[in-house]
Order: structure tokens, then C-alpha cells, then sequence
């Protein structure tokens, strides 16, 4: 029984790069299914890409393989690497962190890999696009039940690179957070977690005074989008459990003029 | 067997939001393939994204469930419902009209159930984003055989709200109708179909006026894109039977300033 | 045992255009996967979606179906054809060139129809859509197992229309090549080969200078993106074997002002 597998980059859905992935998944592992999260990731952001794998296998089948390719240093001497986490989930991607958020979630990582085995990575391997000759086969090959052993060596635990989401400065009043992620209708989304607010004495605030550089606005929480008015402000904890800003039917991070890495204050409003 | 979804939403498919669907009906009915009509609905756009699903259904297979989420009401106390057509067609989404356009071109509603079982919705149910946590879910219950019932409790067809397509004005020699869509190529859509080009005795015209607020153009009266020159405007009936005015190889809405829900004026050219 | 469908097209995905072929296909061979190679070819340019299909078919399952959607000339006498290459492989698509680098690629043409079987395309057939009327049920027809000879009337291999590439001009020290195609980083292909440095005695120059109308630049020859600092340019041979210009973490083609057609001409950086 094939494996599903669940896959986010950043290599956009206007070029070839997604299908040529899915083509090569398809020839090694006829069976499996590839689910698609998201492939717009910003070029590069490793720690959004790594965010969006990890919650997204939350919600995905519990053997699905997860397949991250989002590889500034693709053809340098970085590892690919394949590992299986804590509680038996596997991974493959570039050693550069955006896996790790993933096998944090799991617990850890019970065992590792560098993917190097002729019989999984394609010939002649391009230095420009190892998600088509080394990821997608490494995770194909996964997903029609090969061992990890199969794919390349084992590798210490200590060798693996991982990212880490900045925490929010915190204290009695004031959250200094940071932009995480702004979505398709300008919703913002911080590094901010209900606890964040209370920790803050913040949670029972029915309205945040946020402040950008430039900019500011007062935001009542909210439980919907629609509790405040087409082009007002509110604050939401978000789909993952995130604390966002929104404007019903309106884009949030131009009028802040925000994005992703910026920094946002948030007080209680008058 | 499993059955296919037909998915259709104006998720976008930057974000993570359709993949994470995807996840959810894969670990519910891992056999169930998704066909992703569309995720391009312009936000909010209940009418176009309820047209789309009712057409596309029209060329799916039989025994499709279909999938519509455009839900500007979510987390407020609009329903969540499953209907099954007269024809027997299963359809989920949110009680705002999107779904009513599928179910009166099969005849009308069988039965309908507002969806709220534990044993169906994610917990806990996100306040923003039932695409995840109810419709996807209910959508792979239905796929992999579940029935209707095992949804939720049955609710009345008068509690089930309709959208409706606007009738284009038709007078002796005008017709007043308006944008339904602008495609990827700039496309205008109207919604004007060839029965009310025959009521206003147009039918036999060679070549219509076109007025909108501001602009006007002639175009021919063409049934292949290529039958005029390169930029030049044509009126033509579309794929879904809908008249639409294009320019071969150019942007007739941007030329004519127009976007979705705006009037356009049809006269015959001298 | 049905086939895969490996789908190029100009189509988009914002429109339900691609989505409703998926919707055709599933209906007449509900177990065939469609791999979904690129959508967002420009609008009509056939000669770089009849690479992307070519170049990617060699990456996807031997049985897989080559199914190509770009067709400005729909609705005009142009015919809608299936071929078997003489490997074996079988593509879908309009006469207009769109296969014929995927055919000339396997050594050419074993044999080949015009689709016109009433048991195959959808009726009404549209004038403006044979995507979803013609060609998506004839590509699905091959994947549930139809021979060719099933879907129409063989036609000479001399009716069929091929696209050519156009070869750069190499002459001793210069190339004067032209751009195939920018992709979503900006990072500009050019139809040049390592086989057109060396003819031009440029292959062993570690640094090329770089002409466009307007613009100039010099770019050392790299092997990995990251061996340039931000923002410079690189040349590189990319995943096809083609030479790229790219700028590292930039736009490449924007700082040159090329686009896909434009000539751009090699000479060594001083």
C-alpha cells in the first residue's frame, strides 16, 4: 500500500518545477497520492515553509511523507536529508532547518539519513534543482515503503540544522511580536500565541492598540471576521492558533504597510 | 469505491488553506481522488464560485460529491449543510446560495441536514476556517460512503438560502446585462445567454454596439476567437453557453473597463 | 490498469478551465492520476509549452499520456490530433506544433489520427474549448486503454505541423542567442546548449559578458546559485541543460529588460 505524500515548496505553480516533482513521484510510487499544501511560499523562507509543513501534517494521514523543498543552497555541500521523527513520521528536504519545526512537533528525531544512494537519486543529478533529482525520489521511494537505511547513511542527530521561530518579547502590558506570515487577504499573522496575551495580562483586553513603524490602529478582538465592518480592524486567533489582524473584506498588511519579519507592537487600547 | 470531490473555492492557492483540505479528506477517504476546479473565485464572490461548481458538476463524475467554500459568514450562526439533489447529486458548504445554483439545475433539494456531528467535525472547530474543520471533512464522509444523515440533523428546504443569477434587461433592440466574469485571458462574460439575444430580435444581427460606462466598441458577431484580428473585439458564445465579448489575442475588460458586476449595453452596430 | 495523464496548458488556474478537463477525465477514466506539469505557459506560446511537455515527459511514467492545451487556433479548421510516437508514447493536441518537440524527441511519428470519434468528444462540441470537449476525452480515452485507431482517422505523418527552436548564432567568440523563457525567480533561459559554448570557444571563459538591447552586464559561470553574492549575476547550466542568467535572491531578467523572444548576445568578460 503506497504512501501519500505531502508536499510544500517554494517553487511556484507558474513553472514546470511542482509538476516535474509530481512526475518523478509518480514513475517511482505509481500508488501514492501527493497532496499539495502550498508551493508559494516566498522564494527562500525557510522558516514560513518549515511552519506551514509541520501544522499542515497535523491535519494529514498519519503515514502521508513529508516533502519540504525550499533550498537556498541547493548544489552546495548542505546535506539532503531524510529522517524519521519520534513518533515514526518521515521527512525529506534540504538540512537547512525547514524540516525541523516538523520533527520538533513530533518529539524529536528518532533517525537520520543523508540521501545519497544511486538507486534513489536521479542521473546525472542537475546542481540547480535537487528537488527534482533528490527530493521527490527520496520521498517517492519512502512512500512505496523503502527503509530510510535505503536512501544513504546514517547521521548524527548533532549534524541536523534547525530553525527556530523568534518568541515575542513579553512584558506586563506589551507584546513586541513579529510578523510570521501574511496570507492571500492581507490577513497578518505574529508570532503571537494566546498565552503570549495572557503571560502580557493581555487576554481580557476587548481591544489591542497596534503600532508599526509608521503606522497604528486600534483593534477589537474578535471571534469572526464579520463582527466588525467591512474595512475595520480586528484581532482574531487564527486557524493554527495564531493571533492575526485582519480588515473584514480588506487588506490588513498594506494599510499597515507590513510583512513577513516586520515587527508589531501591540497594548492594551484606551 | 470512494468517491471523487469536485472542489471548488476562493481559497487561493498561495496559502496553505486548499492543501490542508486536501490533507483532511485524504486521512477521511484516502481512496477519494479531488478535483480541484477552482480556487481563483474572486473572495467573497458567492455567486461566480456557486456558477462555477453548478457548470463544472455538469462534466464530473456521476456520483461526485461537490465542495464549494466561499464563506464570508464563517463562525457566525449561518449553517453549515449536506444536501442531496433530486438526482441525487451530494453537496457541502456553507447556507449563503453557493451550493443553489447546482441543486436547481438538478431539480431541486431530496434532503438536507445541517452538518454538526462529533464524529464529522474536526476538534476543536476553528472560529475562521470551517473549510478544514467541517465542510472538507463532511465532503470526505460522503465520499467514502457515509449518508447524509450521519451528518448531522435534517433542517426544512425553506431554511436553505438561494443565490440568484440577475435576468439581463431585454427590450426590443438593448439588452442591460451585466459582467458575470472576467477570465485569465480578459474575457468578459456576460450574463446574457443566445435566448435573450433572439428576445430582443439581435439574434441576426451581424456585429453588436457595445456600451459600458464610459467606453464603447462594435464587434462582430464571431464563433472562433481567431475569426477577427489581433486586438480586435468579437462577440462570441462562450464554453458554458454565455455570450462573451473577447479581443483575439488582448484584454477586452481592461479595455473596456469593466470588471464582475458591472453593466454593459448591447445594441445592434449600425 | 489506467494510464497517468501528464497536462501542459496556457489555461491558467485562476478560471475553472483546467479544472473541469480534470472534471472529463475522471468521469472516463476515474483511476487515471493527471500530473499537472505547468498552466501558466504564456497565453498561445506554443513553442515554449511544447518544451515544458517534451522536456518533462522524460521525468514521468513510461505509459504516461502527454495531454497539451494551447490552441489559438480553436474552432478553425486546424485538426485535433492523437499520435503514438515511435517509442510508444501517446500525445494529445491540437496540429499546431505543440507536440512535436515531445514526438521528435522519441524519433518521431509511428502513427497518427485526427480526433473525430462521436463516442469521444463531448457534444455539443464548443467552438472555443476543444480542451474540455476534444482533447481532455481523448487523452482520457488512451489512459482507460482505447487505442488510437479508436479515437479517429489516421491522417499522413506529413500533415502533422512540428515547432522548431530556433538554433543561436555561434560564431568564433560570440553567441547571439534568444530568451525561451523567464521563469518565476526572474532567472532567464536562453536556447543555448554547452555544446553552443564550446562551438564558439567560449566554454572554458570563466566569466561571459552579457548584451541585450539596452543593457549589459558580466557574469561569471557558476555551478550553484549561492556561489554569487545577492544580487549578482551568475550563468549557469540549469536543470534542462540549458545556459540561465540568473542574479542571486533577484530578478535577472527585470535588471535586463529581456523577455521570452529577445535576443541576447555572449562574448567573454574581459
Amino acid at each position: 500500500m503506497s504512501k501519500p505524500v505531502v508536499f510544500v515548496s517554494d517553487l511556484g505553480l507558474r513553472d514546470e518545477f511542482v509538476g516535474v516533482c509530481h512526475a518523478v513521484i509518480a514513475r517511482i510510487s505509481p500508488g501514492s497520492a501527493v497532496i499539495d499544501i502550498s508551493h508559494g511560499i516566498a522564494p527562500h523562507d525557510i522558516r514560513t515553509g518549515g511552519l506551514v509543513l509541520s501544522e499542515s501534517l497535523r491535519f494529514a494521514p498519519a503515514d502521508a511523507v513529508g516533502l519540504a523543498v525550499i533550498d537556498p543552497g541547493v548544489g552546495t555541500d548542505r546535506l539532503a536529508i531524510a529522517v524519521e521523527t519520534a513518533l515514526g513520521r518521515q521527512l525529506v528536504g534540504p538540512n537547512n532547518g525547514v524540516l525541523s519545526l516538523a520533527w520538533a512537533a513530533d518529539g524529536g528525531v528518532r533517525s537520520a539519513v543523508a540521501i545519497s544512494s544511486p538507486d534513489v537519486v536521479l542521473q546525472p543529478i542537475s546542481s540547480v534543482f535537487h528537488g527534482r533529482d533528490v527530493f521527490a525520489p527520496a520521498a517517492a521511494h519512502l512512500a512505496a515503503g523503502a527503509a530510510l537505511s535505503a536512501l544513504g547513511s546514517a547521521i548524527p542527530a548533532s549534524d541536523l540544522i534547525e530553525a527556530h521561530l523568534a518568541e515575542p518579547d513579553v512584558e506586563r502590558g506589551k507584546i513586541g511580536g513579529e510578523v510570521l506570515d501574511v496570507d492571500r487577504f492581507g490577513n497578518v499573522r505574529l508570532n503571537v500565541r494566546p498565552a503570549h496575551l495572557a503571560a502580557a495580562g493581555l487576554a481580557d483586553a476587548s481591544a489591542l492598540h497596534i503600532a508599526t513603524v509608521g503606522r497604528e490602529a486600534d483593534a477589537p478582538r474578535i471571534s469572526t471576521y464579520g463582527s466588525v465592518g467591512q474595512g475595520e480592524y480586528g484581532v482574531i486567533i487564527d486557524a493554527w492558533e495564531w493571533l492575526a489582524i485582519i480588515r473584514y473584506e480588506a487588506n490588513a498588511a498594506a494599510e499597515l504597510g507590513v510583512q513577513s519579519g516586520d515587527v508589531v507592537w501591540l497594548t492594551a487600547a484606551d
